[in-house]
């Protein structure tokens, strides 16, 4: 039997925010982690020129490849050859490539509950078993070298994320390295999601690459470089899983999009820009953190980066798929429920995306304040 | 254990062949089935516009599903919702979506024997079993509902390519009725590659839509309307799928790239200078055909649509691995080994691509006449 697998809610309250946006209602889109913010200028131009000069087929771009070994070095001083990149159409195919050639059906794999729904779902479709590890506000809802340790049998793998979605909390060096260590002790392969990396607003997060040389990292452009819609990602492997690794994607993927790629080489230059929105973002993220108090929630995860702040609303609803639809209808705030992220506890939480404008999230502050009051 | 599956060797010839170039040899690419054409002109001009006035963000372009919807009705008579139609990152995650979504680890999925490497891996990586029907000349190097009747236990799916790579051969329509008919009467779900649509050199390919209303019809802007490098692709699937499919793509893949799908709208419109690319291959076809008796070449599949010609050379070498790299580096014409796509009588066969320009057909024909002749 194929796998049954929950929606995505936060995709239902989208569809509710544009039928109502359709109805002339003002809508403030905090439900999805994706930066109101297009890619860099000078990605733009390059983009123009290249669709005047380029036929566009399958390709890979070596220079790009090359840039992402620059770019590592420059980020945590690792050393990586550059044909260990493999490109991908966003971080999506680079974790089913990451898990299908390192795990068979049947595989362990351990992840973080609370954590990005997609992990959960896609270990289910390809038949591996997701391991959930409770993680709660006393381990700033991470993983930890710990719980890992305690796991009895160890998993094949763990799925490592950090900053975190929905929480943005950043996994601490020294425990990255006593993650690394478990891991290597026990031989768990470690997949870790650095996708929120470049979006930190304290310390920034560390690779696991810097701990564990082996691991499998994937990453994209949607979120720091904020090119989304231009589905560019990235999956770094170890020397000795390329040749696997790269007869998976000739078969299952194929190429990354061609302009995406000519884009991206450009984008890894544009840091003044990109620099400037995670400005915005540590603004926004301040506005909406003093606002928090006057909503009457008080227990949230501690967001180090990425962009989203995930709040404990259990004294007002024990149903945060409804709670999130009503915010919506009756403020024209879109966010997301808990339940995305955590089946267990995530009826009792709620996830803010502050990647919009300042005016947006002063405005959906402004509508917040009065409806949370009113329901507290 | 993860399954080991093998290398796209026309990649290799591929990279020999970059590498002779780098060397200043003068190469004619006939190794990938990739259009040397790009997007139409409407198409790029779309894309300018778009780059300058979209965000692109997550996205799925409604106007694109519908005007799909009207591509169906005008070029096989059916009609289906708009909303039946996933867009994808190409047509190979689509055909991942419609393994995962619809069969099982252990599922038996019949195929024929030769046919495109990546259903094979694919098939492999998802540890799902591919049940090689082998088909010679007697039937066109392609399935037949008698065997497919004749298989014993019925398999659970099968994957249909009309036309097919590497043979470029198209099945009958009524061929194609007395499929969907076994398989409806056998429980065998229907998986349709129909990528090469719109390239055929007879009677156009029928849809298996036409037949069997609840296939899963998997295609892509790669072929036909030569957008190769913007990856877009599409999986139709019959409504009682469609929640599952949805499911299964928001958590593999999320959505595809933002500007092709703008991009590939347009290019539906763009018929007539589509259509003179099909009169580019159907000339450069000729040209091939015509020229395969000087070669010594007797022994072919019908190349009723696609840009193949897959020959038999068996009177020439049992390492088409090989004879493709001698060709390469003494002619300068890259062209790919039959064991990609029949690990059996594959090392007897070659597979040529003439999707490149009537210049360089002449070209590779004026070189291959004397070394073919030389060999023989």
């Amino acid at each position: 039997m194929t796998a049954q697998i929950a929606p995505f809610y936060a995709i239902e309250i989208s569809r509710l925010a544009h039928a109502l946006k359709a109805q002339g209602r003002s809508i403030i889109h905090m439900e999805f982690g994706q930066p109101s913010t297009g890619a860099p200028k000078a990605a733009i131009a390059t983009a123009h020129e290249v669709l005047d000069s380029d036929g566009m087929g399958y390709w890979e771009s070596t220079p790009l490849k090359a840039r992402l070994a620059q770019y590592y070095h420059d980020s945590y001083g690792v050393e990586v050859a550059p044909d260990r990149f493999i490109l991908t159409c966003g971080a999506s195919p680079a974790l089913v490539l990451a898990l299908t050639s390192s795990f068979a059906p049947g595989a362990r794999v351990a992840l973080a509950r609370p954590g990005y729904v997609a992990y959960r779902n896609t270990l289910k479709a390809l038949h591996m078993e997701a391991v959930e590890i409770p993680c709660g506000p006393e381990v700033r809802f991470q993983l930890t070298a710990q719980a890992l340790a305690a796991l009895d049998p160890a998993p094949d793998g763990v799925i490592i994320a950090s900053p975190a979605n929905p929480t943005g909390t950043i996994i601490a060096p020294d425990e990255l390295r006593a993650i690394a260590e478990v891991c290597r002790a026990r031989n768990i392969r470690i997949v870790s999601d650095e996708i929120y990396h470049g979006l930190s607003y304290g310390e920034p997060a560390r690779s696991m690459l810097e701990y564990a040389p082996d691991a499998l990292i994937v990453s994209s452009f949607s979120k720091y470089f904020s090119m989304v819609g231009w589905r560019l990602g990235w999956l770094l492997v170890p020397e000795a899983h390329l040749e696997t690794a790269r007869a998976y994607v000739g078969n299952l993927f194929l190429t990354a999009p061609s302009l995406s790629q000519h884009a991206g080489l450009v984008a890894l230059d544009s840091r003044d820009e990109l620099e400037g929105h995670v400005e915005t973002y540590r603004r926004n993220r301040q506005i909406l953190l003093e606002a928090l108090p006057e909503l009457g929630l008080t227990t949230i995860a501690p967001p180090d980066g990425a962009f989203y702040v995930y709040a404990d609303i259990g004294h007002l609803t024990g149903d945060s798929l409804q709670f999130c639809k009503d915010l919506l209808n009756e403020t024209g705030v879109a966010t997301a429920p808990g339940i995305d992220f955590d089946p267990v506890e995530g009826r009792h939480f709620i996830r803010f995306s502050f990647a919009v404008s300042t005016r947006e999230i002063e405005e959906a502050v402004k509508r917040m304040i009065p409806w949370f009051k009113a329901k507290g």
